[in-house]
């Protein structure tokens, strides 16, 4: 039984150590997949695409733990999600957003204890209602169903008058700069004509190419501008949430 | 069987892999976790303390591995150290102190073969060492007992005439000041007053709150100073080492 | 079964988990490990050391996926290399140079799919071609024997009119500063002076000391430029590629 993490506890410390820890005193049989822990900080909506891209290429009743919670220890809800194949356990902060936009989901709310420490709630509730899922543990023991909950607005790329306005999203170690533009705005368009900043990139490359950034589909059906062998962001001077312009042409 | 490892490789490098390659011959059952690889390069203290915080959440029979060495190939021993619940493998040279602090230790040496690196005990001397453990070769068959470590003075805050004068020793991912202030010595205290370097901290928070830096206890019980969703230590340009003063008023 | 695991993904992103989760769907009793993911980003020669000074360390049958790949979506073969005792699955750039230097090595392409994405093989080709091989598929069901690799020239010091010409081909966490200089080239030497930028290393050292720049041999049996409790390539401003001269003077 796996538990797949993601986090922003960085690899510096040791709380997801900790965290694994914690679950292989409940479960010792487990096994862990860091989705990644490099999170930008505090971060929810980078990571709640990160997840996002990752699930579903995960076994099936595979358990996500997703701690990226600058609100611990305040009101916030911790909160599990069960899905039609998978489990998800992690703050109500809107890190499941992409989740509920995607999936059929159960909400269920766990209880604080009293006794736990306000700065951790990844190793003394997460964790723990983790571990024990992945001993067959029920939801329905573990917490109870809720009907509200967290989710902010997935920043759809929207078309208005012959263009797309869309976002960066998200930029990878590579500099990849992942827009929130799918193959469905794009449909039909016989050349596209994307601004980015001061930027303009005249049509799709199919593979990585050349020496000037280009526009890619990535991996998770996401448009990418990149600089082959090179990083984008860094040589556009681009960050997350840079607006991206695209002119629609259509096929005739 | 989990062997948690803790080094100062880094994650950019082959070692820690190399380490679990060396370990998985002797034993291919093993599990790994990774409490952290990245702790300051040569830093014994900041591991120490790391490996303190995090054993006692592993289950009982966990295997430590502590690779940070500075004095790989110099005349500090190889040791074994065993205690009720773990077994700890590293080198002699202090980072098993808040270990020893905390437990009643059995140490033993480990002998040097002849033919190994000098530069890389971790992969030739300590890895084999802890599979061997794990696959339940007796301590006693891998090293001899000894009397005297290396053990660097714990660092203790102190109360003097009113004042409790700490030390921030560890500074985490999200730039929270760990101090080594506890609850023990601020037991009775109604309001603190905390100073540190031009800063002054009036009281304790429950959570992380506010826009100005707070105190808070940690996780593992010390006091931290933080920045709600920034990073104290970049912000009050704060590092290790740096003396944390507190006055006290006591409850009347 | 073991997947050990070379990318430049570095650790940010979600791409080492996503390839880990397509694996465990085809084969849930995996065991990973990771070398590294932060081998520097596009490098295939760096790359390709890491997984040579690191791939004798792991039991037999290991199997190494190795996903360094600029040249992603391009005409570039997906290939699975066999050897005595492990199989290493990557892309057809020369990322398993030092394995063919160093093993009897049958090399089989893989077919590319047509419905794959033309950025991520890592998680549509070569994940899933270890997973398979781990799960015992046979090779020839994978792949076709080819006679025809990309092989870089491995970077052989050359010993020239008394002198030794050898580069820095790594640099590791530590600053060590790792030439291709090893035992067979100093044989015999009984006193190496060592140039390198405007720097001279007079003799070999055994251990880490004093605060100088040493020579010593790593654990890989090449000999490094090291600064005891310092980082020697920050120090000097060295990088990967800088010049090693080497003044040999013979034993009589």
């Amino acid at each position: 039984m796996s538990i797949a993490i993601i986090t922003d506890f960085g690899t510096e410390d040791n709380y997801t150590g900790i965290m694994k820890g914690v679950m292989l005193k409940i479960n010792p049989k487990l096994q862990f997949v860091d989705i990644t822990h490099s999170s930008p900080p505090g971060n929810i909506k980078v990571a709640a695409f990160r997840l996002f891209t990752a699930y579903k290429h995960f076994p099936k009743s595979t358990i996500f733990l997703a701690v990226v919670d600058p609100g611990v220890g305040s009101s916030r809800l911790p909160i599990i999600v069960k899905t039609k194949d998978y489990c998800f356990v992690g703050p109500d902060n809107g890190v499941f957003s992409w989740i509920y936009e995607n999936e059929k989901c159960k909400v269920y709310k766990t209880p604080i204890p009293k006794n736990v420490s306000n700065t951790f709630h990844g190793r003394d509730i997460f964790a723990p209602a983790a571990a024990k899922l992945s001993k067959g543990v029920k939801i329905e023991k573990l917490g109870a169903p809720i009907n509200k909950w967290v989710k902010f607005n997935i920043p759809v790329a929207k078309i208005e008058k012959g263009k797309i306005y869309g976002e960066v999203i998200d930029i990878d170690r590579f500099g990849n700069l992942i827009t929130n533009l799918t193959s469905k705005e794009l449909k039909g368009t016989r050349k596209t004509e994307i601004k980015i900043n001061k930027h303009t990139i005249i049509g799709l490359e199919e593979c990585y190419k050349g020496t000037r950034p280009i526009a890619i589909f990535g991996s998770s059906g996401f448009l990418e501008i990149s600089l082959p062998n090179g990083n984008c962001a860094k040589k556009l001077g681009i960050k997350v949430g840079e607006k991206v312009t695209t002119t629609i042409q259509k096929n005739e």
